[in-house]
């Protein structure tokens, strides 16, 4: 038996002209690896609809899995939803499953929930959130596409979200907790809680507000009392 | 005026797998980006004779020019050139320009020139050889299409060697100087003589033989007097 396949989709001008350097690509060829699955092939496209499109199409047919990295910001050329949903030929809009995610995130935050941030929430219609359990903008399944942040720490984050749900065993399951302490400070008590319990998957996503450093703390897995369990422990832990 | 337009194909499993990390395409993009062309749009496929047929052929119509990385060295998954020559509907062979080269190499360093290292004299008819003043097997140009080596230092040799062919300025002429000492050794005096030819451009790529260091000097640049002046004094510094 072949494995499942995959492909990667990365979009953005800033890899083109070499200013900045894709790690994305990197991760996810060890994380499909690990998992099982071949990358069978990457494509790297500028901030152009109509390249986004044709590479999704392409790529969406060809292969089993496609990921997307990039362009799902909340500035004037971060059309990649857009270019998805044009590819599916499938309305977009700001749905309201987002809209409220992204209220609450910046409501807590007390910064303002302006229009470009709002363009966050913008989702085709029919896809599933994928949890962004960083910056809380979410990225998006679409049929056999997931669409992903370019940050390579969030994009790692959804990588983590979506790829147990992709090897056939039962449906990943997650909670989070934010606390407004750094990552180094809490990584030896977190670690210890995770070596307790090796069903569970833990993850740890460092960031700055205000100046102030804090961590959301990620437990991923298929047992739902087993995560109620733990995540008591963690809220005992840091609160 | 637009910018001419370029796309890269870097070709190897170990790529998609995980394994190594790609940086050829980040520093093509850079050079490119230098010399004022865009490159629009990189694949990454596997060692798959369809797959880099499919890709050359998709890319070299799309874009004026396409460069290639891996697959190009002596073991049986190096097959590249040989899908190149494929996609241009051109037979490929050892060809003596080639072949001279290598077994010239090898008879220098004392190693055998095997049937293995002939295969990487193997060149589709009509190509342009790109110089490898590191470890001389030679990429090609053909058509529009470019053909270098995955292994960084010699891909960046290569490109320094190709790019400037591409601006529509003076063909780019090139000496170069095989000294048998290492890199760090000659380095304050090369990087010397290469400030006082600021219209010349000079690059050294350290090799190791036998356990012994080297380093092969290359003079690069459109006047072959001046050229001929500084390699004299080169010659003269380390003879």
């Amino acid at each position: 038996m072949t494995n499942p396949t995959a492909a990667m989709l990365v979009i953005g001008d800033e890899i083109l002209s070499g200013r900045t350097r894709d790690s994305n690509m990197h991760f996810l060829a060890g994380e499909l690896t690990r998992h099982g699955i071949d990358l069978a092939e990457v494509r790297v496209v500028s901030d152009d609809r109509a390249a986004i499109i044709a590479a999704v199409n392409a790529l969406r047919s060809a292969y089993g899995q496609v990921f997307t990295s990039g362009g799902i910001g909340p500035t004037h050329d971060d059309i990649t939803a857009e270019a998805v949903a044009a590819a599916f030929d499938t309305p977009i809009s700001q749905r309201a499953d987002a809209m409220a995610l992204l209220a609450a995130h910046y409501e807590r935050s007390g910064m303002p929930f302006n229009e470009a941030r709002q363009r966050m929430a913008r989702i085709p219609d029919g896809a599933t959130l994928i949890d962004n359990p960083i910056s809380t903008a979410p990225g998006f399944t679409i049929g056999n596409v997931h669409v992903m942040a370019g940050v390579p720490n969030i994009f790692q984050a959804m990588v983590a979200s979506v790829l147990p749900t992709l090897t056939g065993g039962a449906p990943l399951l997650s909670q989070s907790l934010r606390v407004d302490r750094g990552e180094g400070e809490v990584a030896a008590p977190f670690g210890a809680l995770a070596a307790e319990y090796p069903d569970l998957s833990m993850g740890s996503y460092p960031f700055v507000v205000n100046g102030a450093y804090g961590t959301n703390l990620v437990i991923r897995g298929t047992d739902a009392a087993q995560i109620d369990a733990a995540m008591m422990r963690l809220a005992a832990m840091f609160t």
